[in-house]
């Protein structure tokens, strides 16, 4: 039986090799007067940003450029949105990044407001946004968060007290994802490696919840199938090949799509509270969690015995996706399960995802994080002892 | 290699049986004065239009009330554009078959605008709708057109120099399509089986479209899968099953989603032409076509050789999706091809298709409708002759 669900709009997608070109076309159905929201480094480098200003200035648009570093924080958004609400900004276009993206969708979403972001935080405000705001265009120079087609915008304050909380509201997807994947070649194999790991998460996580539809299970499948073939050529000899780059920039905005509509599960519940306490990139924290995450997430259904079976089916489902075999045969269920947790392992080793120990995590560390930590919508419920597993096995 | 692609926004999609009772809490985002298009029949006798205005009334909304039979003609649209042209609509709910919702989606696009929509018809009028629209719910009650997705209003002005056109733009998505199986339980078997067969043409003309992207290629198998388990029951013995028609409105919402991104093909080429001239509903004439069409395009396909093999992949896809095999074998290609091609004819038979001829159609009139007929985007070429082969093997 097909379950009642909820399907967000989707923004208009753009999508393919030297799309950005585009960008200049769909400006003027917005306005005259952009603000750029761009990373520090990348864009630049490439020569990008300066193709983009050039072409700005034959067109003849008033454009306002800030530039993040790291994981935008609120007194940034703040701060950026204070500066130009009496600016009479049209269009908001962010490109970088799922840092980047996500503060160009705060700052879209907080200029029309008067106050702070904090106000509007999940689990950190009292208020909640209304939606209103400022057109967004996303253009995502890393295939990995899918901020790109989500309604929220991750916003951390790092410390002990720290946080990593979502603005969220339906209308807060963008008006346009202009996804371009030759903007991706010159990601580093390290960050290629790290948001195609989150990627692969949010689709893996989304396919398993039990807030999914046949409509994202069919777009998160779609999604995985590509990162199964693409993922390690991405971040290997494949770096160049925009063949590679359009696959796993395909699979990223899949992931968006479903993660807004289908939810998260226990990785991404970790991942908030550990992004919040420490300063790691959040696509690590996803990467370096899945494989550990997923298997104790099946141990926990197999232990569930028949009302376990559907959950499992699921997992099993993915596991026969990464073996390229296309049918399950009943009764092999347990079988693709292993499959594909062992899977996982290889990619963990093979891409190099550190431990979190790396990072400055120790085990004193453990209690506090599996305090914070939520299950989101997890398949199968967890209980303090499991969490704390998947975490010491990735210390 | 993933080809470069456009998506435009989806409607926001609430989904699920007893849904409808959503509608109250959802008016009051968009105004309370609200225009309602139903259809002259269905609603009515089955009390569901009761429920509605006690509960419209229970809430002090201010609701206008316009009846559409058929499908509609420019006329109709005109005379109801301008009535309330002045009356400060603020929301438009179309609840009914697919000429209900088409005539909602270019009422709710004409209102705001001061003359006739022939002039906005695409091939009909010299003007280009710019999208500006009061908002716009769809509520579908046949599993069909798929309407409550897409982009277009289909007009038709039946006669011998009749039309079947489009009003076309991408804002003309509704708003939220609001599907709930429960509202197509009383549909006759009859209509169920053309809306289900109009429903299946969209989803495998999208499917094997040229123009299609993994995207509406996932989307659309999808689809194809619930209505290839649910359509012969649809039509007969599962007509009260709310599983069965949850899964028939899942796979109407999908043709909607994938036709307004991948396009149609030779099918839709005909519906329109022969749907201009004579009074013929249009499911009925794509579900009499679609066996015909589709071994005919296969053929085509077959005769290219090597350049063939891609586009006859896709529909051996559908033909094991149908044999409920999940995987294509190297080399069995053509055997896929014809299973489809069977197992649509089975389909033709089982659920009564008219032929043309019923309706009036005979041998003289094929030159004219082969003049009119359009390619739209059907992956192999075909030419008068083989066109003219598809008619008269159904008249």
């Amino acid at each position: 039986m097909i379950p009642s669900f909820s399907f967000a709009r989707i923004p208009n997608i753009i999508f393919g090799a030297g799309k950005l070109n585009e960008l200049y076309g769909i400006i003027p159905k917005f306005g005259k007067n952009i603000l750029f929201v761009i990373g520090e480094n990348s864009l630049k480098k490439s020569g990008k940003w300066e193709e983009i200003t050039s072409n700005l200035e034959s067109k003849s648009f008033n454009y306002s450029l800030i530039s993040i570093s790291n994981e935008p924080a609120p007194t940034i958004i703040d701060e950026v949105a204070t500066k130009f609400r009496k600016k009479n900004i049209e269009l908001v276009v962010g490109i970088g990044g799922g840092s980047v993206t996500d503060a160009g969708k705060a700052i879209s979403a907080m200029i029309p407001k008067e106050d702070s972001i904090k106000n509007y935080l999940e689990g950190v405000g009292s208020k909640t946004h209304d939606g209103k705001k400022i057109p967004y265009i996303a253009i995502p120079t890393t295939s990995g968060t899918g901020s790109e087609a989500t309604k929220n915008a991750v916003i951390s304050e790092i410390g002990p007290k720290g946080f990593k909380k979502s603005l969220r509201h339906d209308n807060l997807i963008p008006n346009v994802a202009l996804i371009d994947p030759e903007l991706m070649i010159p990601c580093p194999s390290s960050i290629s490696a790290a948001c195609g790991m989150d990627a692969f998460t949010q689709l893996l996580e989304a396919y398993v919840s039990p807030k999914g539809s046949p409509m994202t299970d069919t777009l998160a499948f779609s999604g995985m199938k590509y990162i199964n073939k693409n993922l390690l050529s991405a971040c290997s000899s494949g770096a160049s090949n925009i063949e590679v780059r359009t696959a796993m920039a395909y699979a990223s905005l899949m992931s968006g799509i479903t993660l807004a509509n289908a939810g998260l599960g226990i990785v991404h519940g970790l991942a908030g509270p550990i992004g919040g306490l420490f300063d790691i990139p959040h696509g690590v924290i996803c990467g370096t969690l899945l494989a550990e995450a997923t298997k104790i997430n099946i141990e926990k259904l197999q232990e569930l015995g028949s009302s376990g079976k559907e959950g499992l089916r699921k997992y099993a489902d993915i596991g026969v996706l990464l073996l390229g075999n296309k049918f399950v045969e009943q009764g092999k269920i347990d079988e693709y399960c292993s499959i594909l947790g062992y899977t996982l392992d290889g990619w963990t080793q093979d891409l190099k995802l550190e431990r979190l120990g790396k990072y400055g995590i120790n085990i004193k560390d453990i209690e506090k994080i599996v305090e914070k930590a939520g299950l989101k919508n997890n398949p199968v419920n967890l209980n303090k002892k499991d969490i704390k597993t998947i975490l010491i096995n990735r210390l």
